[in-house]
Formats: structure tokens, C-alpha cells, sequence
């Protein structure tokens, strides 16, 4: 399998993490795609991901599977035992809520932000922004920080009582909160000890160096 | 089962073309909220869905499933049969791909298109609008349906050789389309032609009279 990323991404960690969860990540070999060069949106990695998103699963058939939830699926029904998307119907539509919540709420509310009301990627990438509607995203973000911090005072993860997909979609909102400086609320204490714990977990501290940056192969 | 929806709705329209799809519909109850009246924005409401979105899914114990896609998961996972998510990995990572994807490059801009650069739900409920965003978000949407023109080009269905869940979410896409007044350009043949096979189906023709709508019992 190959994993086209960028190393230090928001959205590839996600699926870094899974895979370091799921102990897949010798199975893999990662192609570096640089985001800040624009690489994603090339017309070569266009026909990728129509999207023009990192990261993308490209299986040795060929076949392509763009989008986190849809990897992590992948890669955790080939593992067999559903550690990440759950087991039961309720497991796996609780999981599956959450970590769309954990995008809609979270982790693309702060792309937007920073692809519309930051420099971004620079001039060169970032061909039109919206300040106001990426203003509007960052709000949007901090108020979904308050949302999981009142999830997390009332059970010990975002879709229940084990680890899931959607940990790891709040932490990679978490880790792109780290990357444009935008600090979780002091008061929501439960979400800033939840992740705290989060970074204890092997998979989500050797993430980065799971794979240094290499040349794209294509 | 009870489902909280409006019958006309796009999104709602995806729950309810699963449930057809699986023969479930005799199990659920439905529950109108009117989006017109902004009912799906009311504290009653948020508090069972904090993104304030149609449709949710409230099982007999209680618990809440929100996401169309999450709900879906649900529901396939109950008949057990993985008629609409997949059986093996690689159909349910392309099938959960191409779901995400006809979210974001489809259904979510043409709801975004909607809020945004047309009156909406009426200036009681639209209390935000970036009518900029909305407009780009509208052209995203046609650059979409030629996208999902040239995978049906290939295939006979969106995500490989039978119906899925991918399959329905475009298919709440093109109903959103029509809502809007936003036609599916004519030289996308491959796509007009599907949505007219889709539309054969019993669980597309049926949804809105699957349940009329309703008093709220909340």
C-alpha cells in the first residue's frame, strides 16, 4: 500500500495514527506530497484525489481511497477485529456521528480558518480566500472545543468507553488548533486532560516520524 | 426507532431512501421538524443534535444518531447484509469515499449555495449570510456533477457495480438540484441518465410519502 501525505498534516496524521493503532504502518510505504509547494493541487495528484486532498490510500491494484473516514475504514475492516470503527451497529454509528461531528464542528471549521483568514499555504496556493467566512470557522471551532469538552465530562472517549475513530478525528482538530494557534479554552479542562492522555499513546506521538519527508515519486 | 426529519428534505431524503432500501420502514416512527419554522435550530432540538441538522436517528434506549452517513452505517449494520456500506474492506473504503465526496463537492455546497446566496429557510432562520461564499460554493456544486458525470461515464453505479449509500447521497445532491433550481448541465448524459434509472427505484419514489409530515412531539 501507498500513502501519499505530508508528514506534518492535520489530516494525514489521522490516518498515521490509525495505522500506528492498528500496528499496519511496515505494510505502508509513504510518498510525500508538499502541501506548502501546492503539490495536492497539481493536475497530477487531481486525478488522485478529484478533491485535491491529502492523504490518499493507493492500494497495489491501483485502486484509490481519498478521505480519513474512508481509509481508516479500510484499513480497520482489514484488520478484522473493528478496533477503530466498532463492532456492533451502535458502536459503529456512534463512532461513525462523531467523527463527522469532530469534522464538521472541529477539524474543518479550522481548515477553513486557516486556508481563508490566515496566510495559509501562501499566496501561491491559497488563489481566493473569504476572511469573514474563516472568521466565522475559527468561532465555529472554538465553540466545538466547548462541545467535546462536555462530551469528555461525561465519558472517557468522544464516541464512548474505547478509543476510536473519532479520537483521532478531535485530535487531529486538536493538532491543526496547535498549528494555527488557536488555544483550547482554559476552562474545558476535560478535553485538555483527555488529550494530554491522547499524547501518551505511542501512535499518536511517533506519528510525524513514522515517515520522514522523501521525494514524490511522481 | 424514531426519526426526526422534514419530509422534503435533502438530507433527510438519504435516511429515507435506506430505510426503503432495507425494508425498515415499519420499524420507525417519524417525527416532523419543520425546517421552515427553523424548528431544527431550537434549544429542544440542538440538545439532541448539536450541529442542528436533519436527519436524527433516536433508538428506544435513547440513544441519539446523527449524520446521514452514520445513521446509514447504523441501519445497514442491523440488517446485517451490508447491502448499502459494503461487505469486504476495499467496497467499504470506496463506498465511504465516494459518500464524503458527493458531501462535500455536491450536497454540502449546494446546501451552502442555499443558506448562503439564496433567501433559504427565510430571513428568520438564515440570521448569517455570505452570499460570496455561497456563489462559489454553487459553481463547486456544477464542477461536481460533471465530476460525478465522468465516474458514471466508467461505471454503472457511483461506487463500483451495485447501489450504495454512494448512490444515495448523489442522489441527495441532485435533489437539493432541484430544490434550488440548479440543472444538471445537458452534455452530462451519463449522469442525467442514472439519476433517471434512480429514480425507478421504489425507495427514491417513495420517500416523501413514507410518512407525511407530522405534529412535532417535542
Amino acid at each position: 500500500m501507498t500513502i501519499y501525505d505530508w508528514h506534518t498534516g492535520p489530516y494525514p496524521a489521522r490516518v498515521r495514527i490509525a495505522l500506528g493503532e492498528l500496528r499496519l504502518q511496515s505494510q505502508v510505504r509513504f510518498v510525500s506530497i508538499d502541501l506548502w509547494k501546492g503539490e495536492h493541487k497539481t493536475p497530477a495528484f487531481l486525478a488522485k484525489n478529484y478533491s485535491g486532498t491529502l492523504p490518499v490510500l493507493e492500494l497495489d491494484d491501483g485502486t484509490l481511497i481519498a478521505e480519513c473516514t474512508a481509509i481508516t475504514q479500510y484499513l480497520d475492516a482489514l484488520n478484522g477485529d473493528h478496533l477503530l470503527t466498532g463492532m456492533t451497529p451502535l458502536e459503529q454509528g456512534v463512532i461513525h456521528m462523531m467523527s463527522k461531528r469532530a469534522e464538521i464542528e472541529l477539524l474543518d471549521a479550522i481548515s477553513v480558518y486557516f486556508h481563508h483568514a490566515t496566510p495559509g499555504l501562501g499566496p501561491d496556493v491559497e488563489i481566493y480566500q473569504n476572511a469573514e467566512w474563516g472568521l466565522r470557522q475559527r468561532d465555529k471551532a472554538v465553540r466545538g472545543m466547548r462541545y467535546f469538552d462536555s462530551v469528555l465530562r461525561q465519558r472517557p472517549f468522544i464516541a464512548g468507553h474505547a478509543f476510536s475513530m473519532a479520537d483521532i478525528a478531535v485530535i487531529g482538530g486538536l493538532i491543526f488548533a496547535e498549528l494555527v494557534g488557536l488555544p483550547v479554552p482554559a476552562e474545558c479542562e476535560a478535553l485538555r486532560a483527555w488529550y494530554a492522555r491522547m499524547q501518551q499513546r505511542p501512535s499518536v506521538r511517533n506519528r510525524i516520524t513514522m515517515s520522514p519527508p522523501s521525494k514524490a515519486a511522481t
